[in-house]
């Protein structure tokens, strides 16, 4: 058994996004197992636990990713996760990798796999709410599938904006207001909100929406109103249901599951298609533990490992 | 981060009962969260997911397990696994626990707190049925509970009772028929059967059975008319329905959920008890994370670690 440290350094945004796009193909043809991920609540967050079998890579295993909103203040990430990678042949485990960051680049690859797919266009204006790791990772994906023309970035602490902004400066980039940043071609949220920050007013017709933000019951960032003005793809249909951008209006009765358009998988596999010009498309990611085994498989080939005794 | 390896060496067998007891009250109490374990098929077997919280100890985790009934031709064990600890203020991994053997122990544990509680006798004949390391474990765990007059073992291959009786010369050891094996106090029943092998007529009234083999969907090893003859009572409600011993009658309709006595837990708490000397009674174990969480806070005080670094 090895354990993987560093397993980001040196990772390849663009071989990241065609393995996680490979992933959602086979969850769009029903050719991967995976469990719905399963929560734990903890005194001052939750862990998810997130088993698949992806076979077309011939790789199974289990993300384990925490959420402690509060961990900044103890020098700690808020989100930090573990996959463990079983032999197909023996379920003996033959990898524990750290898979904190690769958390945030196969978030940003699912962002920018719904973004070549569904944004109407490939020159854009892009708006993103929210200047965390995942805003971050989802810009830098974004920018390998679509020519990004401009960044309107939008956070309540102006020094995190700056940081972001220095980040990306190789893209021009503006500080406007909340409304203003949603008047964009395709726009991502990447906040914890757990009410509505985007008012459908804002958002004009043919706007792409990655809603990253909303991975877990109570969560959401979205005006259900632009829920039902739009159409929704999901990740996977159970998980966005139970923990995705959809999780309260559904158990307020402000959305329908049945309402929802597709699976970003079936997107893919061209099942699934966007509407004209004036849709609204919104993605709504809750993160699937095919998107960690596929990055797993590439970040296997990087990063420093140590040999462990087992069994 | 530490990895721990050899995790069994040293571990008493008694704290381990104690530790088990302890979690199973805690679960009787309804003070731990525990979603049902998580199946995945893999071609040649399968592994499962098991996250818990057990505030009591102030621990929380995942083991990832698996069962490959072929892998022994390989030159591996059947079952391997592989426990994660997480911090419960932070949600970080803190440890890697290789949890093959103490699997074994933590099963053999609840089978011993079933027995103290649920036998009628303190001196017993002990049935056993099947030769492999959970039979084992259930003869160790139990004999620290229960004095053991005698063993009565059955199995397939006679070289495999050979090596079991030898490992327990301590005990007045038969291999008779498996119906006299069945003529017990207490009979363990540890195989991977999917159709029944013990027959309702051949177990005497009071008789308690452990029912250790059937964990996943299809597998069984009593006759479903001694389930409606007995007071079954389970690890796991949810766990149970979907894998336990009861899992192929309810699924024919030859046992009803309804019909369930209840949980261990709630035997230790003494919320449930056994009937009265005529009263068979089965304990229907598949395996709680909650017992892998208790054992793996006695295994992290042994074996050898090796510091890795995280995040």
């Amino acid at each position: 058994m090895q354990y993987f440290t560093d397993t980001d350094m040196g990772l390849d945004i663009g071989q990241v996004n065609m393995a996680v796009e490979s992933a959602f193909a086979d969850h769009g043809r029903g050719l991967v197992q995976m469990p719905p991920k399963l929560y734990v609540t903890l005194p001052d967050g939750d862990f998810r636990t997130m088993p698949a079998y992806l076979p077309s890579l011939a790789i199974a295993g289990v993300k384990i990713v925490n959420v402690h909103p509060g961990n900044p203040r103890k020098g700690l990430p808020t989100v930090m996760a573990l996959t463990v990678i079983l032999d197909i042949e023996t379920g003996q485990p033959t990898a524990v990798i750290n898979a904190t960051r690769l958390t945030d680049m196969r978030t940003g690859a699912a962002g920018a796999v719904a973004g070549k797919y569904l944004s109407l266009k490939k020159e854009i204006v892009l708006g993103v709410v929210g200047t965390g790791r995942q805003a971050q990772a989802q810009v830098s994906a974004i920018s390998r599938e679509l020519n990004i023309r401009q960044i309107k970035i939008w956070g309540r602490d102006p020094e995190h904006i700056r940081k972001f902004a220095d980040r990306f400066m190789e893209f021009p980039c503006l500080a406007p207001s909340l409304e203003n940043t949603c008047d964009c071609d395709v726009l991502v949220t990447a906040t914890s909100s757990r009410s509505p920050l985007i008012r459908s007013e804002w958002i004009h017709d043919g706007t792409h929406i990655n809603a990253i933000g909303a991975d877990a019951p109570g969560k959401e960032e979205l005006d259900p109103a632009l829920l039902n003005r739009a159409q929704v793809f999901v990740d996977d249909i159970s998980q966005a249901i139970h923990s995705g951008e959809i999780n309260v209006p559904i158990s307020n009765g402000l959305y329908r599951p049945a309402d929802i358009a597709g699976t970003l998988g079936e997107v893919v596999i061209g099942k699934k298609k966007r509407g004209g010009a004036e849709t609204i498309t919104i993605f709504d990611s809750t993160g699937l533990a095919i998107q960690d085994l596929a990055i797993a498989k590439i970040a296997m080939q990087h990063g420093k490992k140590t040999d462990l005794p087992f069994p």
